[in-house]
């Protein structure tokens, strides 16, 4: 597909499709980080997303535009994340069979978050061969409609709808920024902003230890990660066929955190604005307080794509 | 001063004063909650205000309606908790000196809010005597306005804007509950709905640990604190000749809930809704977890009153 296959149109028509039942999450000015790190700093809070992330977008987008002939059959995804959840709770509001692979290694929070919306996950093998087998064994047996967790134009322009909102939240917005994993965020995010919104800074944020997005921008080819034990799980993905041309010709720049940039991010969300943070949602924080020159005095919202977190070892303090 | 000295056009005008420099806080429908509590349950963040707690609003609208006369001698107040940082931050938006006055063992945390917002706090004592005499003192060398926590038409004015905006965010509301320390967010939330919408039902929620309200309510006058160590620190207080004749004229019913209990509601709504609340604020989950019956089938609104945890031991998931 053309990298202009997903446009503003899209998104807008998305919005109006899923606005009922996505939440309109809060764009929050933290005065206190706004302080500490020269600039104006808006959360964009999609951590407080229905199923705890921007996934519930994108998810519900596509189970909407399913024929009924389809959509009787069901849906199916392979994941062992926010997107396996977003996909059960989509089929859930259609009221259609969900078939949801996850590797029997998925943190048991979302295998739980799953369980909660009603369908029972089917377990399989970790590596990425299992997983597609798994999945295209449902498909054959069931007809369902496989939904990928990105390279998909009703994904991202689902996902683009953070972006929409952004705007009508923050007036004279200057910067944004937001996470890379399989890059469905950002390029709904871009295509979002880019027709809008031309002038709008938009920078990507990714782990040092997951710089597939930013190697695949220098050499001008999708990338496949290097090593896959960064703390940001939801980001060590690579991009895919839609997404990588989105990025590439969209995107002002790829910035690399480091592992304790991500803690020290998430830590002072959770702890001066009060959200509840996946690591991989404290990547944007990360960056912008490792390249403090490109933000300071400058209007910004840091996306936070989700707060699941595994809380088996959470203690809070009193 | 009469039960009536506050009424909803007060809460309305503190509106108009404080809107642009406070968070209209997100009401969130908690659909996993939602189905395991039988109930249409809503979130209203207010840990996503300010400094982190309502207390922000109230602060405001007394600072603001203070001559020039008595703004240019600033504020005083003594506050081991989020009233110091919400008093702090009113003065220096107006622009003018602000006198808090801490017990020297007040959580590290909430020192820290009132340093960051620019000003030092001055130590005293721990008792109310020493505290009262140390503001006193300053009170008398600057001719500082003092400004109550609490019982203070102004500051249940203030915390009556809370429900105002919980009125414009959830249609059909049926009911709310909200916890009551000192009684100026309940007086505040009482005197909003009993005028605007008398037929939704108002619960108080405090520790059964610090159940001075329920007994006061049973006894006709104000009872102090019988102990001083339930985990929800913020709900240590008793009333005030303010806010007492209001609950007791206007509240349904009190409902106490247990030690363990705020401590499961204070989890839940961490893990599942995303949002860093101090167990204060998890004090009205806990009465709906208790006693389920009043809520089943509703649509209901558990105010979270504040997120200013002390984060010295915490240690996140991943």
């Amino acid at each position: 597909m053309a990298q202009d296959s997903v446009c503003l149109s899209d998104v807008k028509a998305a919005y109006e499709r899923i606005r009922d039942r996505v939440n309109r999450t809060p764009c929050l000015l933290c005065e206190r980080l706004s302080t500490e790190l020269d600039c104006e700093l808006y959360f964009k809070a999609e951590n407080l997303q229905h199923i705890g992330a921007f996934k519930a977008r994108g998810a519900l987008n596509a189970v909407l535009q399913l024929s009924e002939e389809q959509a009787s059959r069901g849906v199916v995804t392979h994941s062992s994340g926010n997107h396996a959840a977003a996909l059960a709770r989509a089929a859930k509001i259609r009221g259609i069979p969900a078939h949801i692979v996850m590797p029997h290694n998925s943190a048991k929070t979302k295998v739980e978050a799953v369980r909660s919306i009603g369908f029972e996950p089917q377990f399989c093998e970790t590596d990425t061969p299992s997983r597609e087998a798994a999945a295209a064994r449902v498909q054959e047996e069931t007809g369902a409609s496989l939904v990928h967790p990105f390279d998909d134009p009703r994904i991202i322009a689902g996902q683009g709808t953070v972006a929409l909102e952004v705007l009508e939240q923050v007036p004279e917005l200057e910067q944004v920024i937001a996470p890379v994993g399989g890059g469905g965020l950002m390029s709904g995010t871009l295509v979002t902003l880019s027709e809008a919104r031309p002038e709008i800074e938009v920078y990507g944020a990714e782990p040092a230890w997951a710089d597939d997005a930013y190697r695949s921008l220098k050499s001008g080819k999708i990338e496949p990660p290097e090593r896959y034990d960064t703390v940001a799980d939801g980001l060590r993905t690579s991009l895919g066929n839609l997404t990588f041309p989105i990025i590439q010709s969209k995107l002002r720049e790829m910035l690399l955190v480091a592992e304790e940039q991500i803690l020290l991010a998430q830590r002072k969300i959770v702890e001066t604005a009060k959200l509840v943070v996946e690591p991989s949602a404290a990547v944007p924080l990360g960056a912008l307080i490792g390249h403090p020159g490109r933000f300071r005095g400058r209007r910004v919202v840091v996306i936070l794509s989700g707060g699941n977190l595994d809380f088996g070892s959470c203690q809070l303090g009193k």
